[in-house]
């Protein structure tokens, strides 16, 4: 039985009905998360509840790509692989699986395709709300990235970390919770169900399905020579996130000082969690607009990572060559001075959340970019182009960096 | 991104493919796990990979009650929620969403509903293959519960432990892969992508998603006074796999070993993991032909917490009262010497992947119970009746005990 119960009793959620009663305005969440007006340690940090984030949570490409040989469907069962097969030549839709961002199921019903999938992120930063709505747009973002922009329904999955006590658990749960919900209501969906565990780390994730005709998605593998590459959110959140934990601890932060301003730090990762809460909705429907001719999201794998998975999938003899980087401000002098540590420059460096990065025809490009900032007040960018390859991805050997600056907000500096 | 991805290197998994190659018979997979034939260390068991089981690993009833609220939608956003409102009424079907089996959600397409739920568990045998059949099980049991019987796509979402040493992890994740896949198979559906991460625990589970005519499920609230209530499975598969797992801690098993034998315990132990992966397909088809007027699957709040779950959900005001406890052979004699431990009798011991619980009009239960048992070889039970009442469960004060004894198979018992 999924465990989530409907009793209502009276002793509800103080904290969050307390916030829904005071103020309906979102910044009162962005505002840093403060531990006393909760009556926990001023100590707390919600980030402190995992110890591997970003790419370190994932189990690395190459091995996945082995160890998932067992679900590929023809390998074996001859017979019921052919009646299968048999099945999928009388239906008019592609069958897509494991490797895509969602996996995408011609249905029973006439003409009708199931797009799901699901992902789960470790807590990266210290506001329970913003890190709710982080999670339901990461979860989203892999319906975006085939363009579908209508979401049937969401579950949330919730791994409760057996180290917080119960407090700090009924003050910051029901946080994320409402961020999370309040992300699916702006995307125009609904949770309406999901699984909690207890687990050593919290844990967030949830499952994104749309059930849609075969026009509301766009193949991911039509990519031709002379497109043009569009990344729709700068990379960098994973050094923000991290930067800004470092002002916290001194020997790391003496690293990074004399490169960056505790106040650029503030602006980076406001920058980034902002930007890692955003919908990539808007980008999926200019999508058909624009004929993109496939994308993909960055996320774990880091830009080049998945630059190189959706190159992998194309139908065409094509490469991407990517010749422009946008990065959240200061954050690649960051990552220069951390070495080795982020592989941000080389295009390695994990996103949460992050942007799509999407083929489009040449002469389509610029004017996607501009309808993306006229919707949203958003920046996106040209970053590299379509050549005849092997069907690879690579970054050129001196990138141009795009420093892109915090926004500004309501008057304040995000 | 969703991580999994299609390349498929001459590399592969050479353990899976001796498997598939040498031996299609799942006997093979169902003997004890020999570690040395993987070349892993003796004492390796999977299990170690988790440090709680069953309820151990779920928030309580009552708080997830509590932080649940916050995903009701009827709380704030006036106007949002009464376009939702607006846009259910035009539609036939109901909405059924937290503290369901599973969500159901009206389709923008003709008369048909999303029907998904996802679950996860961990490590409860040491039997990689066996391992991801149950995981597999669990998760089709939320749909099954509803009766629906056609699950259309599954996603696996799988936490490789951190403690795992690469051996380990490549011998018995793709066993885990595998019998996920094949009880995905025996279900009739696909596995067509997931999620993996790396975690503190092995972590186990997955989302089933089912598109059907309003006709293909049963709502859940329909009991009324003069049903008897039929269980489908044993319980005691906590029991059973702890006191499996005693065998090996001594001080422990002296606490039992005067109740029963080695080969009672490994007989149970059997038993129970047959169960677990066992699947709910026919019991929730036979529901359809005798009319069942309501189910929910046994799982980790035990069978009173679920029988109490389904109560409360009723249209009419009635009440069930539980008489019979099927319980695998031995198991309440091992409950029993461990004092409050495992609160077997009391209903409360949590199970997993378990029986359904269905409510079916009294005329009816028998020949359901005989069909099943036709249909399958597994017995069912008549264990309980409904009652006019307040809307709860409650197990008489000394129920009879049925003991479920281990299954003959092959001529080897299990």
């Amino acid at each position: 039985m999924a465990e989530y119960a409907t009793t209502v009793t009276q002793d509800t959620i103080g904290a969050v009905q307390l916030e829904i009663g005071n103020n309906q305005n979102e910044l009162y969440f962005r505002k840093p998360f403060d531990p006393a007006s909760y009556d926990l340690e001023l100590t707390f940090r919600l980030t402190k509840f995992a110890d591997l984030k970003g790419r370190g949570c994932k189990v690395p490409q190459e091995i996945l790509s082995k160890l998932l040989l067992t679900l590929q469907h023809n390998e074996e069962n001859g017979q019921q692989e052919e009646e299968h097969t048999n099945f999928m030549q009388l239906l008019p839709q592609p069958r897509l699986g494991i490797g895509m961002d969602s996996s995408v199921t011609p249905l029973r019903h006439n003409g009708l395709s199931l797009v799901q999938t699901t992902d789960c992120i470790y807590p990266i930063v210290d506001e329970p709300y913003m890190m709710g709505k982080i999670a339901c747009a990461n979860v989203l973002s892999d319906l975006y990235a085939l363009g579908v922009t209508e979401c049937d329904n969401m579950l949330m999955i919730l791994g409760v970390s057996i180290k917080m006590t119960e407090k700090e658990r009924d003050a910051v749960i029901p946080l994320i919770m409402k961020g999370f919900k309040d992300c699916a209501t702006e995307a125009g969906t609904y949770v309406t169900g999901g699984h909690t565990v207890v687990n050593p780390w919290c844990t967030l994730g949830g499952v994104a399905t749309s059930i849609c005709q075969i026009n509301e998605y766009i193949e991911c593998n039509n990519a031709v020579v002379g497109d043009v590459i569009v990344l729709t959110k700068p990379l960098g959140t994973q050094v923000a996130v991290n930067a800004h934990q470092w002002l916290e601890q001194p020997e790391r932060w003496n690293r990074i000082k004399l490169i960056v301003s505790e106040e650029d730090v503030n602006k980076a990762y406001n920058r980034a969690m902002d930007s890692m809460a955003r919908l990539n909705r808007t980008a999926a429907r200019l999508m058909h607009k624009y004929n993109a001719h496939g994308a993909t999201d960055v996320t774990g794998f880091g830009l080049l990572g998945h630059a190189q998975a959706l190159a992998k999938n194309q139908k065409k003899e094509v490469s991407f060559v990517i010749h422009n980087l946008p990065i959240i401000a200061k954050m690649a002098g960051v990552a220069k001075a951390c070495g080795n540590m982020f592989q941000l420059l080389q295009g390695s460096s994990p996103e949460t959340s992050g942007g799509l990065l999407i083929c489009l025809p040449r002469e389509q490009a610029a004017a996607y970019c501009k309808d993306i900032e006229k919707q949203e007040g958003y920046q996106a960018w040209i970053i590299g182009i379509v050549e005849k390859g092997n069907r690879s991805a690579r970054i050129i050997d001196k990138p141009r960096v795009i420093e892109v600056p915090a926004k500004e907000k309501d008057g304040s500096l995000w």
